[in-house]
């Protein structure tokens, strides 16, 4: 490969990584009156990140080089996917963006303040036609979502993301009567009080339990989970704690233990290049997904680690036997806020949120209409009646973010996750034996050899279907809950 | 100002700060397998900021500006010295230099190990060789040493230093003659242990007492402490806590919280431009050592923060009084390593180096002779027969990294911060009595007025003679260790 190529590549992923490093610093470390200054080291990175990729010279460098190896091919193919992306947004667009970005998380968080999303509203109308035409400007075949779901999901479309999630309501409507047929479970925990010094060891012996090497990464604390890859050998992870409770800074450390698995996971012979990362965030939030929810709440993991969590917490686990545990771990419980929901429940909480969106970008729902529909949608999806909007359409961050096309991943998350869990179950027979004994790196190595170590050669759903021999479904995902509920 | 211009500057800023940024985290909570990723990520971060420094559309704008105000001018005088001193490197010599430091520090360490200077002396030799060859690029009129000097404390001259340091190092004979007739001192903490959770909370009870505000900075643990503004509203410092030397905990935090008052007393019309840093190294640790030394080692500081320490260790404290403390924090004793002498023996430290480094700079003294040179003049100055390299010629970093020039400015501090101190007493008259009631915001106040504000407007012996009256000089230095021993 040309050496300005090589190099320029080398570069791109190094100042991602900073911007990482400054995100993750942000988040856990960084004193508060360095707000200000650190918004605009963040805005001089991402826009010289921005300025090296649009670079007509590089564009020519990838025109002109042939690939030697299928590697090289693979990377070329993502570095050119992302920069005629970029190239296609003008820049007055994209500082639009950016400040109606600050626009509407500042108008969002007074309308939560001021429990109104009329406050909300003239600025999330801003948004919304501004990404409308980031659409457009990207380019599309009549249907503009799916110019934004390109930029999380690469290669999903509306017209097959649609049936898929149509499908899965229909499915799940029936099971979830069933579960609530057989009446409310007692939490066993409910009440009790958990130290938080106790609570983070036993979270800093599930990680390295997992997988996760505590050389080649860390985990903090911070007001929300998230995981960060600053690069494969050095990933940041941060889970929060509450006394009261435990099953947060476990399922914290859960999910974002898996994110960081397969950050881990990438080919050395990909570090600082653009194979070195998750071809999607459908596929990124499947492997989180897997070790929470199909790992983290299944029977065989608790048989092990029950004990060395009652041997942490002895007074207040003293009587609380195993079923009673998984019980409260598996709680199904309709309820109105999407991060608090359980398993079960939680993709009718997507389904709603892309209905909505969809109609916004298309055009067909407009931003004032949009509180009367997200009522009657939680209405008829979930049987609830929507009393206050920080409980409804002012719950979460990401539109006031500008984020429209993210949510979906979630729920794709969930699918790909239970399709790949379900294929190791099948390949690895001894694996619940093994949760049991709490042998969990034979999980990881088939991870690792199915996904992780691919990072972006194929798109998520072809890499999939490599490993599993199926594409996005959810059959495996009902099969799962109704074995599991 | 030009828009292009003025961006550029906030640009050039932000990469400083993101620079440091990325130091930091190295030095705490990186984690170990990440070595390579970010020095990787670290270069290419100076690779961008020099490119951008040296970008010739840069000179054209600083060259068409005419500044608006004095601090407008004073800003383009700081950018053009910096920007003309990197346009005169070429970049092979960069390159060069960069690979002679990392080849030069692996033989350091190496030679540390097999306790032989022979291992370390040829890739310290090329890297002479370079920094000689470099000195030239930078010009200089017949001195090479000035070219270096300037690196770390623009505006000072060989010509001036020379004559500074003898007058001090023949000064100090007499001295230290008088104090060891004295006998020695017992060191009444010798042997206890303090428990390092209780170190860490005096040290963190120290910094905001000194003014130190910890909304826009904090404190963390590293191998060797330092100080690092990454911003004047988000400063990090770093102390190191041993149970059998408090200390350590104690000076490291009085020490690099100096620097840090220093950092966060820049004003804020200069954020994000040039003028916020301090004009020297030099004057940087003068502020340091005013702080550890001229504050921290006094009796009214004691007087106020004794009882607070005893509170914490009753204990271990219980049959030491306050002159006894003092004895122990003020122990004078000629010894071998630079890092561990008392503040009267310390600058004999640096007077050896100076002379020793500024010979190999002339080409006057071989690196083949660096060993014994160091030798004799370790007999010569302190009277002490060096046994091992490690302890004589091997024990500091600086050289393996290439740094020659840099020593002096240890005693350049010392020297600043005694006059800065004794001009601070003379306009502060209560200020003995308000120290001895943990005031210290007075103090502060002052060198926040005198020196923090101006930034980098003068070049450091201008600041301090506006401050003061006087230039360099070492007279209140030896005036004071006179009085207090």
């Amino acid at each position: 490969m040309n050496d300005a190529l090589r190099n320029r590549i080398f570069e791109l992923r190094d100042l991602a990584g900073v911007i990482n490093l400054a995100t993750w610093d942000q988040e856990t470390y960084m004193p508060k009156k360095a707000e200000a200054v650190r918004a605009a080291q963040l805005g001089t990175l991402q826009g010289l990140y921005h300025e090296r990729l649009v670079d007509p010279r590089l564009g020519e460098w990838i025109e002109r080089e042939t690939p030697a190896t299928p590697d090289e091919r693979a990377m070329l193919r993502v570095l050119k996917r992302e920069r005629e992306r970029a190239v296609r947004l003008p820049s007055r667009l994209v500082k639009a963006i950016a400040e109606g970005q600050a626009h509407a998380l500042s108008a969002w968080r007074e309308a939560r303040t001021q429990r109104s999303f009329k406050v909300f509203q003239p600025k999330l109308e801003v948004l919304v036609n501004l990404r409308r035409e980031q659409a457009d400007a990207l380019g599309h075949d009549g249907e503009r979502y799916d110019a934004l779901l390109e930029n999380y999901e690469p290669g999903m479309k509306v017209a097959r993301l649609t049936p898929v999630l149509s499908s899965l309501v229909k499915k799940l409507e029936p099971l979830i009567a069933t579960i609530e047929a057989r009446g409310p479970k007692r939490d066993a925990l409910a009440g009790k009080r958990f130290p938080v010094e106790e609570q983070w060891a036993f979270t800093m012996e599930l990680l390295p339990a997992m997988g996760f090497d505590l050389e080649a990464g860390r985990q903090d604390r911070s007001i929300h989970p998230f995981s960060n890859g600053l690069a494969p050998t050095d990933v940041r992870l941060t889970t929060r704690v509450f006394e009261d409770q435990p099953f947060s800074a476990i399922f914290g450390t859960l999910h974002e233990g898996g994110h960081g698995l397969y950050e881990q996971g990438f080919s050395p012979d990909h570090f600082r290049t653009p194979l070195a990362q998750s071809p999607s965030m459908g596929l990124h939030e499947s492997q989180s997904r897997l070790w929470e929810n199909l790992v983290g709440r299944s029977r065989p993991f608790w048989t092990f680690f029950f004990p060395k969590l009652k041997a942490r917490f002895p007074s207040q686990l003293a009587d609380v036997s195993l079923d009673d545990f998984l019980a409260s771990v598996n709680k199904v419980e309709r309820s109105f806020v999407r991060v608090e929901a359980d398993e079960v429940t939680y993709n009718l909480h997507i389904a709603l949120r892309y209905e909505l969106e969809l109609g916004l970008v298309r055009g067909s729902l407009s931003v004032a209409e949009l509180e009367d529909a997200w009522n009657q949608k939680t209405k008829a999806l979930l049987g609830l009646e929507v009393k206050q909007p920080v409980e409804g359409v002012l719950q979460d961050i990401h539109w006031a973010w500008g984020e429209f096309g993210y949510f979906p991943t979630y729920a794709l998350g969930n699918l790909y996750g239970a399709t790949l869990f379900a294929t190791a179950r099948r390949e690895l027979p001894s694996l619940d034996d093994e949760l049991a004994r709490g042998h969990l790196l034979g999980l990881l190595g088939w991870l690792r050899e199915k996904i992780h170590r691919h990072g972006s050669r194929l798109d998520a759903e072809e890499l999939v279907r490599q490993a599993t021999g199926h594409g996005l479904r959810d059959d495996d995902f009902i099969a799962g809950l109704t074995t599991r509920y």
